[in-house]
């Protein structure tokens, strides 16, 4: 796979239908760190950059698509369907919580909440595609999802990156995939993930990619029962620092992004954040680090409201 | 007075005591624009600025300083006093609200609530410096205040704004002076102001600053009882547009903000956005817009914890 072909690619076409996300430079967390705020993406999240991809990519059937999420990559592909001018069917738990239903919905998709957990929303939809004929798209691993989260990164080092270091939350891998698929060794990355969810970390240590159990605050967002052979084999050949953060930590880190900039984001996108603030990574002197702000559906949604 | 000294003098003053607030290009709002995301800045709001400005630009005195506010200024003035090592005895009207005082209190300020309206507090804070030697420092009508206010329109033009007009929500004058002085007239500025407190637009009407009433969700960071004659004299001398908005157009646009980009903002921070929105101002065909975000500081809080 030439990767920094396809990432290239997936900029050229997505280019337009996602958001050049702004990059902040703060030394109010500790050390003077730079943050990309890819929350500020279309449905919250970096997950509407591979879903784009995927279609414009594909050839689309006239049943349109099929997708099983915990929440984010849903609302993304409901999003990038209704942009296109697809139908797209979307499959969520019921952990995917109101916020993230809510947001779904607003798409216009035809959205099922099935109860229980990701696994049975996600045979549900493969059940729908094959029924139906509509294509499904994976959540994390699958090449041009991959390469899709791929372009935060070369999009990152376009707007001048200056980093030795970049620490990003895992869930499948399919953003972590992207940003080492994009790198190949060229900066370090730091892979942060929730103790009670570290799908990488187990396979890292086991070799091979293992079934963990999920849960905590962040599970909706980044508990895969089991890292993406992609992100996987591209941890193995680049090389991946990979540490663990309590759901404290990453409150901790949430509330320190919305008191020191008014950024408000999901569990998710303050776990890379919170690795730094509770020193589960902590740099060498002089190391430059940047930090990936990757999703901003935080559950409740916030009221905005006359007083 | 030689403005462009004084904010070019301001913005080497305040290097790395403010942030350097991130540009969003959107077309979410109906129209490709470029936002300037300062409720960002520290405290969440511009008022840092013009608050770091005048500390280091001051004399201050051993007793320290003093402002009276309706919560954004004296959150910034508190802050900038506890970073420069300065004493802060900071007074607040009741409606600046649990959220503004709490921001205040996080400072260490010296903080005292007072029942009723700003100009009680104001009252107070003038009675506070007389008895004190304090130094006070006016929320918007000094020129060390919109000297630091208008290093956000030179920092925007140094990130490469690209706008013939820009959008700036008005309350007592000090950041739409700011750019006024900035821009002496190469763009074109638009005030919004709600259409329950609109001392700028009332002025341009009478030809003089005069008192209005002032209410509404934005009360507390636009409610200015009278412009600022700095402003005043700076929109007289440039040229300024003025528009007016309701209460529900700026709900509107801090709902579109979240929704769009995940920006959660108090109703002054939506209410140039919502000139646009809302069809107050029409930009003509082909006119390149940019708006400004001026402030963070929502009530309620906004709930982070565990589910």
């Amino acid at each position: 796979m030439q990767w920094q072909d396809e990432i290239k690619a997936a900029q050229s076409r997505i280019a337009g239908h996602v958001v050049e996300t702004p990059i902040l430079r703060s030394n109010a967390f500790g050390r003077d760190i730079t943050l990309k705020l890819e929350q500020m993406q279309h449905t919250g999240s970096f997950k509407t950059r591979g879903a784009v991809n995927t279609l414009l990519a594909s050839d689309v059937p006239e049943a349109g698509v099929v997708a099983a999420s915990g929440g984010n990559h849903g609302a993304a592909v409901a999003y990038a369907a209704r942009q296109l001018g697809h139908r797209a069917r979307i499959f969520v738990p019921e952990m995917a919580g109101p916020a993230k239903i809510g947001l779904i919905k607003r798409t216009g998709a035809d959205l099922t909440v099935v109860p229980g957990e990701y696994a049975n929303a996600l045979e549900l939809a493969q059940r729908e595609a094959e029924e139906s004929g509509a294509m499904q798209i994976h959540a994390y691993d699958a090449p041009l999802t991959v390469a899709g989260q791929g372009t935060v990164m070369l999009e990152w080092e376009e707007q001048g990156l200056d980093a030795d270091t970049v620490l990003i939350a895992v869930g499948g891998g399919g953003l972590i995939g992207g940003a080492l698929a994009w790198l190949a060794g060229r900066r370090k990355v730091v892979a942060v993930e929730p103790m009670t969810s570290c799908a990488l970390h187990e396979a890292l240590t086991a070799g091979t990619a293992v079934d963990v159990p999920v849960s905590g605050i962040a599970a909706n967002a980044l508990g895969a029962r089991r890292i993406g052979e992609i992100c996987f084999d591209l941890a193995s050949v680049n090389g991946v620092d990979s540490v663990l953060v309590s759901d404290s930590a990453i409150i901790d880190a949430q509330q320190a992004l919305w008191q020191a900039h008014r950024q408000l984001v999901e569990p998710a996108g303050a776990t890379a954040l919170a690795a730094l603030m509770s020193g589960a990574y902590t740099p060498a002197k002089g190391e430059r680090v940047a930090v990936l702000v990757c999703g901003g559906n935080i559950a409740p949604e916030p009221v905005i409201a006359l007083r």
